[in-house]
C-alpha cells in the first residue's frame, strides 16, 4: 500500500507540474488515463492558481465527473465554485449525478444556489431544487433523479434502445423502472433480465412486480438496511401515494454504512474518533466538553463520598475498594450500554418490547453480578481474613453490578423513547454515573455492617 | 415497519400451512413470486418435516437462489444438506454462486465436501475447491469465480452475445474483463460502455487499460476501502503474476463493512454486540470472562491502594477523591483508545510515524490535563477551602490523565506492530489499566504532601 501511495504522489507532482508549465495537451491526455476518484484526490492538492488552470483545460463535464467522486467535507465547494466563470460553475454542477450536487449544494447560500441554478435547463433546475428539499438523513436525501422509467407496455427491444439513449446520463442502467399510465412504480426490471428475455416480450409480462421500494422520508439507516438483506445494487424510492421520486444506488448506501458506524463508534467513546488530521489543540478542544461535563458528574459522586467520610476514618479499609468496585460495574455498564445500542440501531431506534428486553438486562444483570460478587467476596475473604468484610465487598459488587446493567440498557432506550439518538448515552457517561449508584450502595451497606470491621 | 413484519408473518404462515397440507402447485407460485431474500427468510422458519417437503417441491437451482441469500452464521449447512438427497445437495451447491457455496463448504468436515464435489462436474468442483484454499478474510475469500472474461479482440456486438449467454450463470454481467493471449487482465469494460459504443469497436481500443485491481491476498478491509473509495459494483482479483483470479461483488463488501464495523465496536465496549438472541444466561457467561479478567486487574489497585491505608487513616479526605480521578483517567483514555484503534484501521493496522502520533497524542493529553486539573484545583480548593488540598488533586488528575492518555494510544499501537488486532485493547481494559497508574500516581503525590492535610 506505502509503494502504491508513493507512486501516485509522484504522478501527481508530474500533473501539478504539467499544470504550472502549462503543458495543457500532456495534462488532458494524463489527467484523463486517471479514475475519476484519483482526479479528484488529486484536485484536493492543488492550489488556487493551479486549479484555474485546470479550469482552463478541462470542460465542465469533465470536472462534474471529477467532483461525483468528492465528498461535501472534503472540500469547500462555495469557494471552489466562485472561482470558476458562473456558466462554466453552472454546468459542472448541471453536469454531476444530482444527487451528488444537491449535496454540495446544501453548503451554499440560498442566493448562491439560485445564481448557479439560474443558468441550468428549467427542468434539472427544478429537480435540483426539489432534491434540496429532503432532510440529508433520510431516502429522500441520498437519490438521485438520474434513473431510467420506462412504460409497461414497451418490448425488451425498445427499451434496450433507450437503455442506451439514457446510457450516457442516468446513474445506473442496470435497474430499469416501469410505470403504468398514472406514473405508478408497478415493476422493476434489471437489464440482466432483459437481456435473457425475447426482443418481442413485453415488460409489463416479465417484470417483477413484487417491487421493494423504500419511502422518501424513511431513515438513512433502514435504506442501508434494505440494500444488505436484499443485495439491491439501487433501490427506488416513493412517496406515499407510491408515485416514484428516484432511486438510491449502492454507492450512497456503503457511505452511509460508514458513517453511521463511525458515528456509533465515536459515541461509545465520547470522541470524535475522525480527528486524525487536527492538531492537539484542536483534539483536546473537541475532547474537553465531555470530559468535564464528567468531572463534574463525578463531583457529585466525590461529594456523596465526602458525606461518608465519617464511616471511612473510623474503617480506612472501605477506601481500599471503592476503585474496584465503581470500576467493575462500569464495565459491566459499558457492556450493557453497548449492546442495547447496537439493538436499538438494528430495531430502528424503536424501543419495543422495552419491558421485556429490560428484564432480561436485569436477569443478565444479576447473574453477572451473583458471580462476580462471589468470586471477590472469597478473595477478600481470604486476603483479608475476614469474610464479613468478604461479604459486604461481594454484596456491595453485587447490587452495584445489576444497577449499572440495568442503567446501561435503561437509559438509551429512554432516550429512543423521548427521541433521542441512544448511542448518546456514551460509555464514559454509563461509567462516570455507575460510579455514583456504586458508591451509595456500597457505603449504605458498609454503614449496615460497621460494628464488624470498625478499625480494620 | 411494524406492519410490514406483521404481513410478512401472515405470508409466511399461510405458506407454511400450504407445505404441510401438500399443495405444492399453490406453494410453487406464492414461493416463487417471492424475492430471493423472502424465500431466505422463510426457509428459516421451517421445521424438518416442512424441509423434506420444500425439497420436494422446488428444484435444486431455485432452493440455491434462496441459499445465496443466506449467511453462514444464520443455517448449520451440514445438517441443511444432509436432509437432502445426496445427488440433489450436489445440485443445490453447484447451482450457487461459488463465493457463496464455498463459505457454507468451509464449515463442512472434508469428508462431507469431498462428497458433494464428487458429484459436480469436474471444473465446477475444481473452482470450488480453489475457493476453500484462500483465508475467509482475503481477497480471496470473497471472490467468485463466476464472471465474465473476453479476449480483447472481440467487438463490441460479439461482447454483447456472449454476455447474453453468460446472464444465466455469471454473479454480475455489468462488468467484463478483457484479458490477452496469455490470460493476463489488460482491461476492464461495463456493460454501459459496451452499450454507448459502435457495434463494431474492438474491445482493445474501448477499454479502461488503468484496471484498478486487488491482489488474491490482500485484507478484506483493504478490499473494502477500495470499494469506498473508486465506488466499484465489482472489482477484479489478481495474484501476484497479475493473473485474473476472481471478482469481488459489492454485496460481499456491505457485509465486510457491517462486519469490521460491529466488530470494533464490540471490542470497543468488551462485549460481543451481536448477542441480541440469546437468553440472560448466554449473554452473562459471554461477558463474564472479560468482567473477571478485569476483576483481578482491579485487584491489584485495591492492592497498591491497601498499601497506603495508613496514609488514607491518617487522611480520610483523600478517599474522597479517588473516584473522580481514576474515572476521569479513565474517560479520557477511552477517548484516546478509540481515536487510536480508527487510526490505525484507516492506515490498515501498520502503526507508520508511531513517534509522531505518540508525541501528539502526550502533548493532546497535557493539554486535556492541565485544564481538567485546574478546573479541579479550583473546584476543590473553593469547597474544601484548601488549596493545597486542591493542587494536590489537580496535579494528580493532570498526571493521571497525561498517562492514561498516553497508554490509550500507546497500547493498540504495540499491539499492531507485535501483530495483534489493536481493537483487542478495549475501552473496559484502558479504564481499569488507568485505575492502577491514577491511584499510583494520586497516592504518591498526597505523600509528598501529607504535612498539610494531616487529619483532614
Amino acid at each position: 500500500m506505502q509503494e502504491l501511495q508513493n507512486q501516485i504522489n509522484l504522478q501527481f507532482h508530474k500533473l501539478r507540474k504539467l499544470l504550472d508549465e502549462q503543458h495543457s495537451k500532456q495534462f488532458r491526455k494524463r489527467f484523463l488515463d486517471m479514475h475519476f476518484y484519483e482526479q479528484g484526490q488529486f484536485f484536493l492538492t492543488l492550489n488556487h492558481e493551479q486549479r484555474l488552470q485546470l479550469y482552463q483545460i478541462m470542460a465542465p463535464d469533465e470536472v462534474g465527473d471529477m467532483f461525483d467522486t468528492l465528498e461535501d467535507d472534503q472540500i469547500d465547494m462555495s469557494k471552489i465554485l466562485a472561482e470558476m466563470d458562473l456558466k462554466y460553475a453552472s454546468d459542472v454542477l448541471n453536469s454531476m449525478y444530482d444527487d451528488n450536487a444537491a449535496d454540495f449544494l446544501e453548503h451554499l447560500d440560498k442566493s448562491e444556489v439560485d445564481r448557479y441554478l439560474a443558468l441550468m435547463p428549467r427542468a434539472d433546475a427544478n429537480q435540483l431544487r426539489g432534491l434540496l428539499h429532503y432532510d440529508t438523513q433520510t431516502a429522500g436525501g441520498l437519490m438521485t433523479t438520474d434513473y431510467v422509467v420506462m412504460r409497461q407496455d414497451l418490448n425488451v427491444k425498445e427499451a434496450l434502445d433507450l437503455l442506451r439513449k439514457f446510457a450516457h446520463t442516468a446513474e445506473t442502467i442496470y435497474y430499469l423502472y416501469v410505470i403504468d399510465d398514472d406514473n405508478d412504480l408497478v415493476g422493476t426490471l434489471s437489464l440482466r433480465e432483459l437481456f435473457t428475455h425475447n426482443e418481442k416480450a413485453i415488460l409489463s409480462t416479465i417484470m417483477t412486480s413484487n417491487v421493494i421500494s423504500v419511502f422518501v422520508d424513511d431513515d438513512q439507516e433502514a435504506v442501508a438496511q434494505v440494500f444488505r438483506d436484499y443485495q439491491f445494487v439501487a433501490l427506488p424510492v416513493v412517496d406515499h401515494a407510491h408515485k416514484l421520486m428516484g432511486i438510491v444506488t449502492v454507492d450512497d448506501v456503503i457511505e452511509v454504512i460508514d458513517d453511521e458506524a463511525q458515528d456509533d463508534y465515536s459515541k461509545l467513546a465520547g470522541v470524535d474518533v475522525d480527528e486524525s488530521k487536527s492538531t492537539p489543540l484542536k483534539a483536546a478542544s473537541s475532547r474537553l466538553p465531555w470530559l468535564i461535563t464528567l468531572l463534574f458528574l463525578g463531583m457529585i459522586t466525590a461529594t456523596l463520598i465526602a458525606h461518608f467520610e465519617d464511616l471511612l476514618s473510623q474503617a480506612s479499609i472501605l477506601a481500599v475498594f471503592i476503585s474496584l468496585i465503581t470500576g467493575t460495574a462500569g464495565n459491566a455498564g459499558t457492556q450493557s450500554l453497548a449492546v442495547a445500542v447496537r439493538r436499538l440501531s438494528l430495531t430502528n431506534n424503536k424501543p419495543q418490547h422495552l419491558w421485556g428486553l429490560l428484564l432480561k438486562e436485569l436477569v443478565t444483570g444479576l447473574v453477572i453480578g451473583l458471580i462476580t460478587g462471589m468470586t471477590i467476596m472469597i478473595v477478600v475473604g481470604i486476603w483479608k481474613h475476614s469474610f464479613v468484610l468478604g461479604a459486604v465487598i461481594g454484596l456491595a459488587m453485587m447490587a452495584a453490578i445489576t444497577v449499572a446493567n440495568l442503567a446501561g440498557s435503561l437509559i438509551p432506550m429512554l432516550m429512543a423513547k423521548i427521541g433521542f439518538d441512544p448511542a448518546v448515552a456514551s460509555g464514559p457517561f454509563i461509567s462516570t454515573l455507575s460510579d455514583l449508584t456504586s458508591v451509595l450502595i456500597y457505603f449504605n451497606i458498609a454503614s449496615l455492617f460497621m460494628g464488624f470491621f470498625k478499625g480494620m
